[in-house]
């Protein structure tokens, strides 16, 4: 067999498992936007049966002779080839290493874990759910194992999300960014200026939704997401599902927080430029799949924080926004607007973190899953811990578990190391800023008159095109020619928000 | 193994098989009421992944070997287990007996088929198709011949549709219907109230798509659909999937055509109730999924029709209506109404017909397949047959071919015997109402009272909840204690058509 031939027909058989995934995304897209609650059940089944058949095709013995042949010609392939057999490698390993009944137990333990997490949540009750999360790191340690990673079982958490991140890497990272940001929120929040910008949101009432969703449609259309390759829907918690030509956003409304549903599909249009960015022909193969949660995560908060909360791209939007809602918008002042969508706030909770404030929630989370891995804490003394760092970090203290330690769904059902990929996004999407700022400085006019294709069309060529080709560290010195750090966001907080809150 | 044991593990296999199908459905109806244009390519490359995972599901040797075991112990099974095992037998042959590269040719000449057909209706050029019909014929004659039935290919085809049909059944329920339909077709079209029903019909304008909706959902409602185990969307071709606690239906509005909208939602709804009433227990076995495709069209026939157009359902829904659309009403008397819910009107087109001139379109087309199967009639010679048969049927003559033998989808896929179903299920409709009426005397009082309940009670006992246990000649006889026969049908349409148009 040549290679070309085993190369062929490997990627044949990768997209096809690919090809199960994405209609494992369709059903779970259905299950948020449209599923009749009697169908909970069916759906059920459903996942089982596409999961069994996915596994079945991830597995199959074909794939690993084919690995093999091509593995030993590694010289004779091509760089591309190459990519895309490490990234064959590493799901066919993932998908026969791990025992069945091992990933049986893990599935049904992670919905058990689900489950008693919300219950726990909704009384407040951590210790009844301490042994849950004492059994999901159990399990978390044994795939460790399995997969050859025993001896750094929080490594091989962090590297599912993102390929090759290791945790000595993102502390490095994370320490350097808690000692220069802890600082700054302190000032910013002490500012007087914090106080108005609570004010002037307070002020934003009466929003009809279906003016949103025009606005938000214009918006997100002009910032280049292809209506005919996707669509926008509601559900109960935003998403962006799907990938190529069928690429799926979800937001939600309410009409007394206008920049709610603007800003969570932006942030989610980021992600969908990226899915729609990738090389359709190669979709499924590492050259046609996004490069890790990391990087997906900096496409949506670039879209979402360096460019729609910048003066210039107010310019270009304010008119229509205030000619949809007149009345709505009349005593507010453009610096008020500007003041409204950056206002920061700190708050118990992630998922309402500001994006000054936000960084530090993950770097919580972050340094108490390594200790937790690390043997250094264990599970009953978690709320305490919890409540230390969060007022270390954030500067409040949550009276309650549910506040605290209880408040993400991420370990109900054993997803450790996906946290740290929010906040290394931040940081890639300030350092990709910075650098298209220096090859492009009018970059604000452009968003000013409404013209937001060169900075995409540079993503697409920097960052969408490649895949997974490259690594979350790798794809950053390429791009910006430096290593990935958090200077460039400390400085975007301190220009942007420094501008504000500190004048 | 134990008999339970054996039959356990072969209802789990079967029922897998059964959930990847419905994943293949919702991936249709998300075609349909979603898709992107630019998904197209994704979502064909979805749906032959899936169909080679359930046809593995299906042809697993394991299902063979159960097949037997449970086979040779015939006599100890109960009635309910043999039905399951029949019917998986029936799915297992079609499943292993067609050789892959078969059922590849089968599928890829299929969507040929599909586009030659397209390309030709819209030029009028049935030369250019023949030779594909041609090509399809052949093939469903090796598909019998696999299935152990070339002796009787047309037979197997009906088979498909509605296990057990014969031609020579459906050749003598046909013929008698025609000697009694073909009189009445001619004296209901030459009254003078033929011509008045257009007049009305063409009155009925600007009823805006948010109120019909409104209107359709209230009625489907109140008939007995349950949208918390459903929902219905719009798409360009009304239909129904999907089945237990996840049905979907679909319907299409016209701001001119009030009355489109809302039978399309009703035939639906009578597909929906039918799946919604299948044991949940047991959906993808034979004790949970329909008898067949000409009983599922009894069920929407029968609501959309015997119920839907009674003078019972409209005393019901008529102020409902009229204050929904209070302008566009006003000229318009309740003998109006009436009279434009039953207009009949001969046309060309099947899918355009009235309820009394369908049956015709219906009894044409299986004369015409029977005589290809028989290979009396050759395919160049169709065009001609088709319009002597219209003109004898129907009596109107097209003028072209896209007005006759291209009008259908159905034929350039290779799905013959497919057309019969219709008119069976307008006939097991008929015969059901009237065992319906002789049960309960009082029905179109209680459609009066807005009351579907004693009239969904029963379907559900005497038809729903069988699933496929009996054929559907075997179930009319134990429904309504005869043989299934046209003369109901001839006697509703007498009735009914008769009061309105033979004065």
């Amino acid at each position: 067999m040549t290679i070309d031939a085993a190369f062929s027909e490997l990627t044949t058989r990768v997209k096809r498992v690919h090809t199960l995934g994405l209609i494992g995304e369709l059903l779970g897209w259905d299950e948020q936007v449209n599923l009749p609650p009697g169908g909970a059940e069916q759906r059920a089944a459903q996942h089982a049966a596409l999961a069994e058949a996915q596994h079945e095709a991830a597995s199959a013995a074909r794939l690993g002779e084919l690995l093999l042949e091509l593995e030993q010609q590694d010289a004779t392939l091509s760089a591309d080839q190459r990519a895309v057999v490490v990234q064959v490698r590493r799901d066919f390993d993932r998908a026969t290493k791990l025992p069945a009944d091992f990933v049986r137990e893990k599935a049904a333990q992670g919905s058990r874990g689900y489950h008693a997490w919300a219950r726990a949540k909704a009384a407040d009750n951590f210790a009844g759910y301490a042994p849950v999360l004492e059994k999901n790191l159990e399990l978390a340690q044994c795939e460790a194992t399995y997969l050859g990673r025993g001896a750094a079982p929080y490594d091989a958490m962090l590297d599912k999300f993102d390929p090759g991140l290791t945790a000595a890497a993102v502390e490095k990272l994370f320490t350097e960014l808690k000692r220069d940001l802890v600082p700054l929120v302190r000032a910013i929040t002490a500012s007087p200026v914090a106080a108005q910008a609570r004010a002037v949101n307070a002020k934003l009432r009466g929003f009809p939704v279906a003016d949103q969703q025009a606005f938000l449609r214009e918006v997100t259309a002009a910032l280049g997401f292809d209506y005919t390759r996707g669509r926008i829907d509601v559900s109960l918690h935003p998403f962006c599902s799907g990938t190529g030509g069928d690429v799926r956003m979800t937001t939600r409304f309410n009409v007394d927080a206008p920049l709610d549903a603007l800003f969570s599909s932006i942030h989610e249009t980021g992600h969908g430029l990226y899915e729609q960015g990738l090389p359709v022909a190669d979709l499924g193969t590492a050259l046609g799949i996004h490069a890790g949660m990391a990087v997906h995560e900096s496409q949506s908060r670039l879209w979402e924080n360096q460019v729609a909360r910048s003066r210039g791209f107010w310019r270009h939007f304010e008119p229509r926004w205030r000619a949809l809602f007149p009345m709505q918008t009349e005593a507010l002042s453009a610096e008020e607007l500007y003041l409204a969508v950056n206002a920061v706030e700190p708050t118990l909770i992630r998922v309402d973190a500001d994006e000054v404030t936000y960084n530090l929630h993950i770097v919580l989370r972050f340094e108490l899953e390594k200790k937790l891995f690390a043997g250094e804490l264990a599970v009953r003394d978690l709320p305490a811990a919890w409540r230390a760092a969060s007022r270390e970090l954030v500067g409040l203290e949550p009276a309650t578990d549910r506040e605290g330690v209880l408040q993400d769904v991420h370990w109900s059902d054993g997803a450790f190391g996906y946290f740290p990929s929010y906040c290394l996004g931040n940081m890639i999407a300030a350092q990709l800023w910075y650098r298209a700022l220096a090859l492009r400085p009018a970059l604000e006019e452009d968003f000013a008159r409404g013209d937001f294709s060169w900075l995409l069309g540079w993503l697409r060529t920097e960052v969408h095109s490649h895949g997974r080709k490259f690594s979350a560290l790798e794809l950053v010195r390429r791009v910006t020619g430096e290593s990935l750090s958090p200077q460039p966001l400390v400085r975007y907080l301190r220009e942007r928000y420094g501008a504000i809150y500190l004048r």
